[in-house]
């Protein structure tokens, strides 16, 4: 990677002094009269209401607006396990773009622990603030564990972005190259480098959304059936995915196929890797800041649909275009939940944002600060939360649901 | 206490709706460049330059302004016990007037814990995102401990409101109160009615004022060396206060009496109770939202200065006066904690907005909207903690502190 410019460093840590994020209140308190509302004596009867009917929290706190943007600092951008104090960049840009795009009030909550259970606990003890609880930058295989674990134990919907964020944006950009290029899921070959977060995530929603063939790399090489002292999540893909049993490299893995989706880091696809592709490739390679191969580098390969994570070249295949407006459906819907179904309606909503006479090769996704995406994801998220059944409503009247 | 009025409680309800703060971004994320530098790319750049010095944390995060207020749901208000979800109204007005006084940025923490050795390791994980944490509504005895160990564990300043908030304006009440009347405190008799939170807070701030003979209640009567199973603070409290070792009622105390501070609850102190008390003798009754008695009540008894803790009566004794302008001094001047020296130049700081010539039986306080109360507040508490060397900057400048 060159070396960032001074004065772009400069003006990003200017901009930075301070602190990007700050608490506003709905009113200013000037008088006596709003005083007395917001703060006692008569702020004991929004209490008292809460007290008889909790569900009054969900729209008369600020658990109806609230996501909490959960770090423990150990897989940050390209920087790796960098601890909570030198994440909350990264998470206050986060809730910034929640604000920005999904009118979600998000706050960063840096942990200082790596341990599952301690997150696990503490997320708990934090959670009655919060409308929704965003898992950010923590690395796997815990991260996997955690989500399950909250997403079990509380009335409220937690994501891990890096995972599904990842997954409906790569589903989306997808979604419309297969549009572009006029193929269908289930004759692709696919091949998924990386098999932290993101990488598991976007290979079982590939696979929940057709595909039969996906080979997976991760840092040892092709997972399968046949690899030894894998984790169990790993063992989960080996046996869902490599149909084919095959064992190679990348470059041999490549051959033949049509889809490459990089979550994994620099430098791990040379040019000639791609030269065997099969014709109308489509490459998302999204390794952030750095993506595994720069899009000049494809000239003259088999390679029609080319994206990256970045804001510098066409088709930016980024997360930004799928929490803010699936947080803000989720919210909307009151789910309890994140799940298949709305991460599904979240990728196709985007997708829907590019249109027929707009979509081209380097147009397969909309622009991420295009306002129109969080409002139709939104739209399609709390839709399929309402119809799959899991908001909170549907919860309470289920006979027996507590 | 009468019914509230219908309107009122339909009016503070509405206003309730949605929640009443909100996260705010210091600037619009509308354009790439924009983006670039609240996100990645750019962002990485202040994360690489907290890990290189964490310092830069305080400077160029949210830590620079943001302190948590932490609560359990345990003491709140004058409902007691209601836990974290229906604490949230109160601990969102609290983070309204920390912004609308102070310019805090101040976020509500509602923990589903009662457990203290919970709740200080929670407080200590969430930490890195804060500058300060404001303990609200823990009960006693569980809150002094609470305090203690993070206060002592954390490098950001700790501060009990309910205790130190309380005492604050308590002194500059008193302050004022003998101003006026002409007395000292070393003369003084006086009654605290309440050993909870403020009741301990209040007692050790006037003997560390100069008082000499303060009798404390609690539920079951007078403290004195007496006494048997008492906890830990209230034995503490038995050895350093009740000279006389007076073991008689409220009423019997109050015979001779120069000061009554009531801590307690609503009821406990009849008119006929006031009568035998000394010539121009001060009542502070701060239950909220109901006192101890009413200012009504007092008329033709030697009571000459009456404060409760609320607006629709003169000498408002309320902790709005005190922890906005604490906090914005503390994060002003880098302090590391909150000691005595900061809280005693708070109080005094608070007594001094009253000028000789407002100085009057009915004006011992300034107006908890008056915004010359935090700054001066904020100016005496940051002097304070650089006299007596508790910032971070004295702190890392002296040899061996690590």
């Amino acid at each position: 990677m060159e070396a960032p410019d001074v004065d772009f460093v400069a003006s990003t840590m200017d901009l930075h002094l301070g602190g990007k994020i700050h608490v506003a209140s709905s009113f200013p308190l000037t008088t006596r009269a709003q005083l007395s509302r917001a703060y006692t004596p008569g702020v004991a009867e929004v209490c008292r209401a809460i007290m008889r009917d909790p569900s009054i929290a969900f729209t008369h706190t600020m658990k109806s607006n609230t996501v909490a943007v959960v770090t423990d600092g150990t897989a940050v951008l390209g920087l790796g396990d960098i601890g909570p104090l030198a994440a909350e960049p990264v998470m206050a840009g986060k809730a910034m773009l929640f604000g920005e795009m999904g009118g979600v009030d998000a706050f960063p909550i840096c942990l200082d622990t790596t341990d599952p259970d301690e997150i696990v606990r503490t997320v708990k003890l934090i959670a009655p603030v919060f409308g929704g609880i965003n898992l950010e930058d923590i690395s796997a295989p815990r991260c996997f564990e955690i989500e399950q674990r909250l997403d079990a134990e509380l009335d409220i919907p937690v994501f891990h972005d890096d995972q599904h964020g990842t997954a409906v944006v790569v589903l989306a950009a997808l979604t419309n190259a297969l549009r572009l290029t006029g193929r269908d899921w289930a004759g692709l070959r696919v091949v998924i480098l990386g098999a932290g977060a993101a990488g598991v995530a976007c290979t079982r929603m590939l696979l929940a959304a057709g595909v039969r063939d996906v080979v997976v790399f991760d840092r040892t090489g092709s997972i399968s059936a046949a690899r030894t002292n894998l984790t169990s999540v790993k063992r989960s893909l080996a046996e869902t995915t490599n149909p084919r049993g095959f064992a190679g490299d990348v470059a041999g893995a490549l051959a033949g196929a049509d889809v490459l989706v990089g979550v994994s880091g620099p430098g791990l696809v040379r040019r000639e890797d791609l030269g065997a592709m099969a014709p109308d490739a489509i490459v998302l390679a999204m390794a952030n800041p750095e993506p595994e191969i720069f899009p000049e580098q494809v000239t003259g390969t088999p390679v029609r649909v080319m994206g990256t994570g970045r804001s510098d070249y066409p088709n930016q295949v980024n997360n930004v275009l799928a929490f803010p407006g699936i947080f803000r459906g989720a919210l909307d819907a009151g789910a309890t939940t994140i799940n298949g179904e709305m991460k599904i309606a979240a990728a196709w909503a985007i997708a829907g944002c590019v249109s027929d006479e707009e979509l081209e090769s380097g147009r397969i996704v909309p622009d991420v600060l295009d306002r129109r995406v969080p409002e139709a994801v939104a739209g399609a998220v709390a839709e399929a939360a309402r119809r799959s059944g899991v908001t909170r409503r549907a919860h309470e009247s289920r006979p027996g649901a507590g």
